[in-house]
């Protein structure tokens, strides 16, 4: 035996206790979120998101397409993971799932989602957050960023197509910027398109109209256009183009799944597409009907100048939505802050460390344990 | 207000429980492995490492090179997602970080991790597992499995260069499969040289001689060579190619990072080098010297081929080990079944559940609260 290893064995050491992770579970979200409100949780992420985009650098930030497994048997799913990294400070990662049958299968919802934050520095774990709620309220928030840009300010006649879970944020979020006053929706599911009315009315101003329509009513008679669908790769568009409002705005939101898409070809091809991170959609969002030329400035572009000259109030213009990291990192900062705030969340001793960094062993050798 | 939204306003729905998220934390595996020791820990993780390999399916299994972000500034450090998908059944994924400059700048390992489990039928989190300890012993067990393979039976010199953290369960699951009787150790740090016997001496057989010696006199002297090093990305290699035993095997440990190599090229040329996982070997491994016509098998390929009549332990071979997925999922399975048997671990209730799955907002509508 050589020397050292003696006192190796003798020194029993023990875990030393890192700075911990913070975790932030549903339970805390759903804690600081009835302490402020929804409508205050939107109206801040619409804040935060449209700040963020105005003043972000891409010099400073690196946000590479998500990258996951997807799959298709024994049901269609997806998990993938969507860094940010803040150049020498911070790094975030969502962990998002898609999988559609999970409502009426699994009694889940379709997309779940957890956040982590490190340090860029060290690599250290900082925190683990609950995501589902937050990627629902921050696409819906997106949304609003993206049409109050391009739709009209007085947009009231509001479509959902699809009226899932991301519908009822979707709707939250505009009506927030919008004087709207009528809703149209449809969905595939019957009792999905039942629901709606109950599952969104709480989050809405009383006076607001909701009625179910056809697509091809829906398409015709609103400003603004929601697209929130779990239809299956391959299996789009939801309604064939038409007649629409010249002003129409279009938020389509369902993309994530290479070869899932929701509108058809002619609409995107008279429109201004504008998607949040360009090269994600032209793998798994509208984008991936259309030429690189064909696609328009990203949102962050179109807001950084101004709408770029693009008359985008007076055109049909779509968003391609298909999640971007940016967001979910600033619905994490936001949370943390909210959850500091309101005392909630936790810590947990998740990551290691032993006495000796050099040693990985050196936590679990007390004499006598060979 | 439409009908349907007093309901929801007066229901006041609380979150409702998830099956939970299994918690692995250092603490836990520190008192597992505490339980059973090490050299259990270790020949059992060889035996699964070889078993899992030699078993592996193509067709159930999906496994991409590992993705994440990397920088230079204000350090030098990485964080990566590494995802295993086993199609219709599980996916894990282990997070890992690499700050080289982490044992000097900060008391932390230069290598972090933790694992999540997720069931893949519903994207369901099962577990979130801390993994650096995991990584270094299936580091070292992957060692192991490529050196019984392509080493001399009879091997009994060993060599080491870099005697970090990896190097300690390198050292460790080589003893376990190989007659070894002298060490010979380098490191560029003299502290990492000096303390080396002190940090491996607790699991390695009393009459095992360790020395340390300059790489030249390392190299053209043993029988296995493992090379687990911090070295630079373009600072390599971490010697000049020279003379060696005819049957040297070397294990190349270090390469985790774009530029980082470890081995002249030279000895590249003149060896049969097998990856872990091409893809990613031609990316960040020893394999970034080589065209694809000079790589030889992966490991699961000449495991699954008993060595392809490649004549390995005749001849000098490089197991380029980047680090494979498949060795992070064996090595959660194991511990969930080692914390199973010991009851450590607990239950976390990270993730969401609104009462309905189509509402977002379910879980946070107490009356009074918009």
């Amino acid at each position: 035996m050589v020397s050292g290893a003696a006192t190796l064995l003798e020194r029993n050491v023990g875990v030393l206790s890192l700075p911990s992770t913070r975790l932030i579970t549903a339970q805390d979200i759903a804690h600081v979120v009835a302490s402020v409100g929804v409508d205050h949780v939107m109206d801040a992420m619409i804040s935060r998101l449209e700040k963020s985009f105005l003043s972000f650098d891409a010099n400073k930030y690196s946000v590479p397409a998500r990258f996951g497994v997807n799959y298709s048997a024994p049901c269609l799913g997806l998990i993938e993971w969507m860094p940010v990294l803040k150049h020498g400070e911070s790094a975030s990662v969502k962990t998002v799932t898609y999988h559609p049958e999970n409502p009426r299968a699994n009694g889940l919802p379709s997309i779940m989602s957890f956040g982590s934050l490190f340090d860029a520095r060290t690599g250290r774990l900082q925190a683990l957050i609950e995501s589902t709620f937050l990627t629902a309220v921050r696409t819906g928030a997106a949304s609003a960023v993206a049409s109050r840009l391009m739709a009209k300010t007085d947009a009231s006649t509001i479509g959902i197509l699809g009226t899932g879970a991301q519908a009822v944020t979707q709707l939250h979020a505009l009506s927030r910027c919008f004087p709207v006053k009528t809703v149209l929706y449809s969905d595939t599911d019957a009792d999905a398109t039942a629901s709606f009315p109950s599952r969104v009315g709480g989050v809405l101003p009383e006076e607001i109209i909701l009625a179910a329509a056809a697509p091809e009513d829906i398409i015709a008679q609103v400003d603004i256009l929601c697209t929130c669908s779990s239809v299956a790769p391959g299996e789009g568009p939801l309604f064939e183009d038409a007649q629409t409002r010249d002003w129409l705005h279009v938020n389509a939101v369902g993309a994530d799944f290479p070869g899932k898409t929701e509108l058809p070809t002619d609409l995107l091809l008279r429109s201004l597409v504008v998607p949040d991170h360009r090269e994600q959609a032209a793998v798994e969002g509208e984008c991936q009907a259309l030429e690189t030329s064909q696609i328009g400035p990203d949102l962050v572009t179109m807001l950084q100048t101004d709408g770029g000259n693009l008359n985008a109030r007076n055109r049909v213009t779509v968003f391609d939505s298909t999640g971007y990291a940016l967001e979910d990192d600033v619905a994490m900062a936001y949370i943390l802050e909210l959850a500091d705030q309101h005392s909630a969340g936790s810590e947990i001793d998740l990551s290691y460390l032993t006495g000796d960094p050099l040693n990985p062993y050196d936590f679990n050798m007390p004499a006598g344990h060979r």
